[in-house]
C-alpha cells in the first residue's frame, strides 16, 4: 500500500509535469497574450497589413494627382496650339478663353457635374436616393446625386512615416469621402482619395470643354464661349459621361468600352465644336464667306460693315508655328496621364504608355506619307501635329486593350480620318474649323471606340467586356460600340446645339437668327 | 505484482508519450529557432516590415522630387510671365536674369542657406551647437547651423527590388543624412531622403528670388539682381524662414502656421520685390517719370539724356501674351507640387490639389467679374491670370487645413487684393510693377496668411495650431497669423533695402543717391 | 483490486486529460491547418509578401514612366531651344524635324534598337539565341535578340486595390514580358515592367536622335534627316548602347561606366551631329562660305545661284530668345527623369536630382564668368544656357556616383569645354553648329565621361566598378573611360558618315561630292 501510494504520488506527481509541460506550452502559445510570440506577432503583422493599405492609398492617389496635372498641363497645350494656329489680331481672346474654360469648368464640375457623373443614384420619378449596391432595375432613371456641391472632408488616414505614429490611424474616413453620396464611386475606385478621384475627373471634364475652344476659335463672343462651357460641363458632359463610366452607367453595363474616353471626351468635344462651328459660320473671307450677304438676305436692321483689311489676307496662316508644335507636345505628353491614370491596375499604366505612344508615332508618319503622296508637297506642319493627335486621340478608347501592332494599325488609321476630315469633308460642308478640332477629337474619336470592337483583346485585365474570340462575337462588340457613340454623340450634338441657340438668342439678344453669327461674333 | 509493475510500466510509457507530445510541440513551436515556424515567421515579417520602410521612403522622397521637378518648373512659367509682359526690346536681360536666379541660388542655398534654415543648433552667445532633441530655452539665439556648405553622403538604403537582396539592407545611414548637423530635420521630416529635402527646398528658395525678378523688371542691372539674389537666398529668406518652418522657430511654436509658405515664400518675395521696385524708381515715361529731374535737382555731374524714342510708346505692352499664358499655365502646375509637396501627410496630398485648383479658379472668375464690373471692359489677359495666381498665392498658406467652400471664398477676396493693388494702390504710390508681382505676392500672401487665422480646421491633421472653435481663439488664431507676417515682411524689408542700397553704393560706385537710379538701371 | 483498477482507471483517466491538452495545443498549432492560428498568420504574411513586391513593382514601373515622361518632353525642349536659335525662316522645317524624329526612333526602336541594345543574346558565328544566365565567352558576338519588333505582352499582376481581389494574383506574366528573348533584361531590372522599360529607354534612344537636328539646323533636307534618324536608331545607337549598358556589354565588363549616358547618348548623338554639320558644311556666309565656290571648283553642272537676300544678313540671330530659354528650362526639368530614371536603386534619386542641379548651377555660373571676363562682354544668353546644359551633360555619367563638392567641380569643368569649343575650336574647323550642339553635347559628354574616372566613389551603391582608393588604380579607371568613349564615338563617326553619305549619294542621287551640300540643304 505504502509503495502504491508512493507509486501514485510518483505517478501524480509525473502527470502534473506533463500536464504543466502541456499547459506551458499553451500558455506560451495562448494563454497570456502580452508575452506570447504568436500574439505579439500577429499584431504585428496587422500592423504591416495597416501600413501596406495605408501605402497602397498613396501610391494609388499619388498616382491620380500626378497623371491630373499632366492632363491639367494640357490646357496650355490646347492654348497654345490653337493661338499659333490662328492670327496674331485674335490672339488674346483666344488665349483669355482658353485660360477661362478651366476657371468655369472647375466651378461647375464641383457644383453639379461631379454629383451627375459619379454620385449615388437618384431616381427621379420617386425623387428616393441609394447608396451602392444599387437594384440593377431601371438604371435609365439613376441620374445622379440630388445635391448642389460637396464637402471635402479631412481624411483621416496618418501616414506612417510620421513620427511617433508606429500604426496609420485610419480613423473613421481615411479617404476623405463625404459623409453620404459617393459610396458607389467608392467602390468603383477603392484605395483612392476623394480629393484625387475629384480632380482627375475634373481635369478630365475641363479638356471636353477646352476641345470646343479650337473650333469655334477666332469668332465667337468671350462671354458666349464662357457661358457654353459652363453648360457643357454642369450638364452635357456629365450626362453622357455617367452613361458610359458611371456607377450604374446602362452603356457599361451594354458592355460598351470606352477606356480613357475617345467617346465621352473626345468626341463630346469634337459634337459640341462642331455645332458651334456650324451655327456659327466660317471667319470671313474662309469659303469666300461674308456675313452680310445673310444680313442683306434677312430683315436685320444691323448697319452693313465690311471685313477689315487687316482681317482679309491673313487667314489661315499660323501666326506662330512654334506655339504650335509646343502645344502639340504639350498634348502629347499629357496624354501620358490622360491615359495612364485612367485605369484601376498600376500594373497596366506602363503598357497604356507604350500603346498609346506607338499610336501617335503611326499617326504621325501615316499624316506625312498622306499629304506628301496625295498632295505633293511637303508635309504641312499642322496636319503632321493633327496627325499625332490624331493617333492619340483614337487609343485612348482602346490603350489598355490592345497591343503593339493593334496600336500601330488604330494609330495609321486615324490619320486617315485626320487627313480627309481636313482636306475634304470639313471643306465641302463649309464648316471653318481653324485648329482642325473636329475631325482630329470628333473623326478620331469615332474610329478609336469602333477600333474596341475590332482589336479588345479579353486577356487584357482592365477590357472585362464581350469575349471576342469569334466573329459573330466582334460584330456584337462593334456594333455596341458603333451604338454608345451615336447615342452619346447625338445627345451631345442635341444639347449643344439648343445651349448654342439659347446663349445666341436669349442672352444675346439678337434681332434675327440671320445677325446671330455677328453677335456671337469675336470681339474687335 | 507482475501486472502491478506491469501496469506501471504500461503508465510509465504512456507518460512518456505525454511528456514527448508535448515536448515535440514545444520543439516545433521553440526550442530549435532554425526549423521553427514561429522563428522563421518573424524573420519574414521582420524583412517585410524593413522592405515596407524602405517602400515608405521611396514614396515620400519620389514624391518630394516630383513635386520639387514641378516647382523647379515654375521658374520657367516666372520667366515666360515677366518675359511675355515686358518690351520686346527687355527681352534677353529678362530671360536672363530668370535663369540666372536658379543657378546662383541653388549655390547660396547649399552654402549657407539651407544650414540657416534647417541645421541643427548654434547659440550665438556661447557659440555652442545642439543636435536634437534641444532645450526649449533661448530659441531666439538659435539659429542654424554653424557652418559653411554640407557633404552629400550616399544612401545606404538597397531597393529590395535589387538582384540578390533579399531583405533591405539599410546599413548605417539609409536616408544619405550628413554625419551631423541635420538632426532636427530628420525629426521633423522622418523617412525622407536628406537629398530629397534639400532638393524640395531649394526649389522653394528660388521661387522666392525669382517673384523679385518680376518687379524690377525693365531697370534691374543684371549685375545687381544677381548680387542681390545672391544674399537674399544666403541671409534674408533663410532668416525668416527658420522662424516659421525651421526645427525650433519661434513663430511655429507660437501657432503661427504657414503650410507652404504665403508669407515665407511669397510675401518675403513680394517685400524684397517691393523694395527694389521702389528704390529703382519707375520705368521712363511711366506716371510721367523722368530720371533727368532727379539728377538735376540733384548734385549729380551725370550727363542729361533724354528717353530713347523706341522706349516711350511701348511700356506696358505685353509684347507676348502667348508667354503670359502659357508662363501662367506653367505656374499654375507648378503649384500643384509646391502645395502638395508641403506635407508629411501624403493622405492630404489630393485634398490639397483640389482646395488650390479651387481658389485659383474662384480668382480668376472673381478676377474677370470685378474687371467688367468696374471698368465696363472687356478683361485684360494679364489681370485675369493674375486673379489665378493671386488664388493660388492666398491658398497656399492655407490648402490643407480648409474645404473646398473656404478655399473658394479664399480664392475670391485674393482676386480684390490683386485688382485693388493693382488699379489703385500701386499707381497711388507711383510704384511701377511691369508684371503685378506686388499685388499678387506681397498683397495675396498677406491675404492668405491672415486667412489661416480666419477658416483653419482644427480636424485638419497637419494644421496642429490653435483650435479655433470659439471666437476668442479665432482672434488669437488672426493676431498671432497677424504678427507672424508684420514681423517677417518687417525684417525682410528692412534687410531689403539694406541690401539694395548697398549694392547700389558699395558695388556700382555711383555719385549720389539721385544717381542711383541710373547705375541700377537696366543694361542697354 | 478494486482500489487497484480504480487507480489505474483514474490515471489513465489524467493521463488521457494530458494527451488530450497536449494533442489540444498540437491542434491548434499545426494539426487542422484551417484553424491554426499559426497557419493562418503564416497565409496573411504570404499574402502580406505578395502584395509588398506589387507595390514595389508599382513604385519602380510608375517611376520610369514619371521619368519617361520628363525626358519625352525634353523633345520639345529641343524644339524650342533649336527654332529659337535660328532665324524665323528655318522655323517650321525645324519644328517638324524635332517633331518627326520621334515618332520615326519610336517606330526604329520598337523594330529593331531595343532588340539589338537590350535583347538576350545572338551569337553571330552560329546564329544561336540565349537566355540568361549567359556564358561569359566571346561577349562580342552576341548582339542582341535575333528577330524584328516584339510582342507587349498583357500583365497578369492585379493591383491589390482592385476590389474583390484580397491577395495580388500575379499570374503566369505579371510584368508582360514577351515569352521569350528579354530574360537578361528581366535580371538587370527587376521588378519593373517590360513596358516600363521600353519606354524608358525609347524616349532616351529619340534623345540621342534629337540632339543631332540642333547642328545641322538650317540646312537639312527634311528627308534626309528623317532617314538618318531612323537609321541611327535602328542600327548604331543600340549597338553602341549595348556595349555600356546591355545584358553582356563588353565595356560595362571592362568596368567602363556610363551611369545615364554622357557617353551613350550625348556623346553618339554629338558625333552624329558632327559629322552632319561637317559633311553639310556652314550655312551661306557663315565663315564667309559659299557654296558656289565649291560647286564652280567642281565638275558640277548645276546653276550657280547666290544666296538670298534675307538670308545673307540674319544668320546667327537668335528669333526667339524667348524660346530658347523656355527650351532650356524644359531640357533642365527633363534631365530630373534623365538621370533620375537612370538607377536601379530607388534610394539614389533624390541624391542624383541634386548632383545633378548643382552641376548645372555650377555650368551656368562660370559659363557666365568666363564670358564676362574673355570678351568684357555682357553674357550671351545662349552661351549661358549652353553652360547648363553643359553641365548637365557633364553629370549624366556620374550623377549617381559623386558628391556634391564633386558635381560642382564638374559643373565648372564643362563650362569650359562649351566656351572654348564654341569660341574656339568650331570656328577653327569651320564647323558651323546653331545652337552649340556640338560642344555641349560632345565635348562635355567626353569631359563627364573622364569626371567618372576621375570623381567615382566606390561608397556609392550603383557605381560597381574599380576601387579607385589609390592612383594606379584611378589611372586605370580613367584609361577604361577614356577607352570606352574613343571606341564608341569611333564607331559612331564612322557609322554616321556611312549613312550621311549613303543617303546624300544613293538616295537624293546628286552629280558629284561637291553638290551633295546643295542637295542636303533646307527646303526652301
Amino acid at each position: 500500500m505504502n509503495s502504491y501510494w508512493k507509486s501514485r504520488y510518483w505517478l501524480f506527481f509525473l502527470f502534473l509535469v506533463a500536464v504543466l509541460v502541456s499547459v506551458g506550452v499553451k500558455g506560451v502559445a495562448q494563454n497570456s497574450p502580452l508575452n506570447d510570440p504568436l500574439y505579439q506577432l500577429n499584431n504585428k503583422v496587422d500592423s504591416l497589413i495597416d501600413n501596406q493599405e495605408s501605402l497602397n492609398i498613396f501610391i494609388n492617389s499619388l498616382w491620380l494627382v500626378i497623371a491630373g496635372a499632366l492632363v491639367f498641363f494640357m490646357n496650355a497645350g490646347f492654348a497654345l496650339l490653337e493661338a499659333g494656329s490662328c492670327t496674331r489680331k485674335s490672339l488674346i481672346n483666344i488665349l483669355a478663353k482658353n485660360v477661362v474654360v478651366f476657371c468655369i469648368g472647375t466651378l461647375a464640375f464641383w457644383l453639379l457635374g461631379f454629383n451627375v457623373m459619379f454620385g449615388d443614384g437618384v431616381n427621379l420619378l420617386n425623387n428616393q436616393s441609394y447608396t451602392c449596391p444599387l437594384p440593377n432595375t431601371n438604371i435609365q432613371t439613376h441620374t445622379g446625386r440630388w445635391a448642389l456641391g460637396f464637402e471635402l472632408s479631412f481624411p483621416t488616414l496618418v501616414d506612417p512615416s510620421v513620427t511617433g505614429v508606429q500604426n496609420s490611424n485610419k480613423g473613421s474616413n481615411p479617404l476623405g469621402f463625404p459623409e453620404n453620396g459617393f459610396s458607389c464611386l467608392k467602390q468603383m475606385w477603392p484605395n483612392r482619395s476623394f480629393a484625387a478621384l475629384f480632380f482627375f475627373q475634373l481635369v478630365f471634364a475641363d479638356t471636353a470643354a477646352t476641345i470646343v475652344s479650337g473650333a469655334v476659335a477666332e469668332r465667337v463672343k468671350f462671354n458666349a464661349f464662357f457661358i457654353f462651357s459652363f453648360v457643357l460641363i454642369l450638364f452635357i458632359y456629365p450626362i453622357v459621361g455617367q452613361w458610359a463610366w458611371g456607377p450604374f452607367g446602362w452603356l457599361y453595363q451594354l458592355n460598351f468600352r470606352d477606356f480613357a474616353g475617345s467617346t465621352v471626351v473626345h468626341s463630346v468635344g469634337g459634337t459640341a465644336a462642331l455645332m458651334g462651328a456650324w451655327l456659327l459660320g466660317p471667319r470671313w473671307t474662309q469659303f469666300d464667306y461674308d456675313p452680310q450677304k445673310e444680313i442683306r438676305q434677312g430683315n436685320s436692321t444691323s448697319v452693313e460693315y465690311s471685313a477689315p483689311e487687316d482681317h482679309t489676307n491673313k487667314l489661315n496662316i499660323a501666326h506662330s508655328p512654334g506655339f504650335v508644335t509646343l502645344g502639340g507636345f504639350i498634348l502629347w505628353l499629357g496624354w501620358i496621364g490622360f491615359n495612364g491614370g485612367s485605369t484601376t491596375y498600376l500594373s497596366y499604366v506602363p503598357h497604356i504608355v507604350v500603346t498609346t505612344m506607338i499610336a501617335s508615332a503611326a499617326g504621325g508618319i501615316t499624316a506625312i506619307f498622306i499629304v506628301q503622296g496625295l498632295a505633293d508637297q511637303d508635309p504641312s506642319l499642322g496636319t503632321f501635329i493633327n496627325g499625332i493627335l490624331g493617333g492619340l486621340v483614337a487609343i485612348t478608347a482602346s490603350s489598355a486593350y490592345v497591343r503593339i501592332e493593334q496600336a500601330l494599325v488604330i494609330g495609321c488609321g486615324s490619320a486617315i480620318f485626320v487627313v480627309v476630315g481636313e482636306a475634304f469633308i470639313l471643306p465641302k460642308l463649309k464648316i471653318d474649323d481653324p485648329v482642325g478640332a473636329i475631325p482630329v477629337h470628333l473623326g478620331c474619336g469615332f474610329w478609336g471606340t469602333l477600333a474596341v470592337g475590332f482589336f479588345a483583346n479579353p486577356n487584357s485585365l482592365p477590357y472585362g467586356g464581350i469575349d471576342g474570340t469569334n466573329l459573330p462575337q466582334r460584330l456584337q462588340m462593334i456594333s455596341i460600340q458603333l451604338l454608345g457613340w451615336v447615342v452619346i454623340c447625338g445627345f451631345t450634338a442635341l444639347a449643344s446645339w439648343l445651349a448654342w441657340v439659347a446663349i445666341g438668342y436669349g442672352i444675346f439678344q439678337f434681332e434675327s437668327f440671320n445677325t446671330r453669327r455677328q453677335i456671337l461674333r469675336q470681339q474687335g
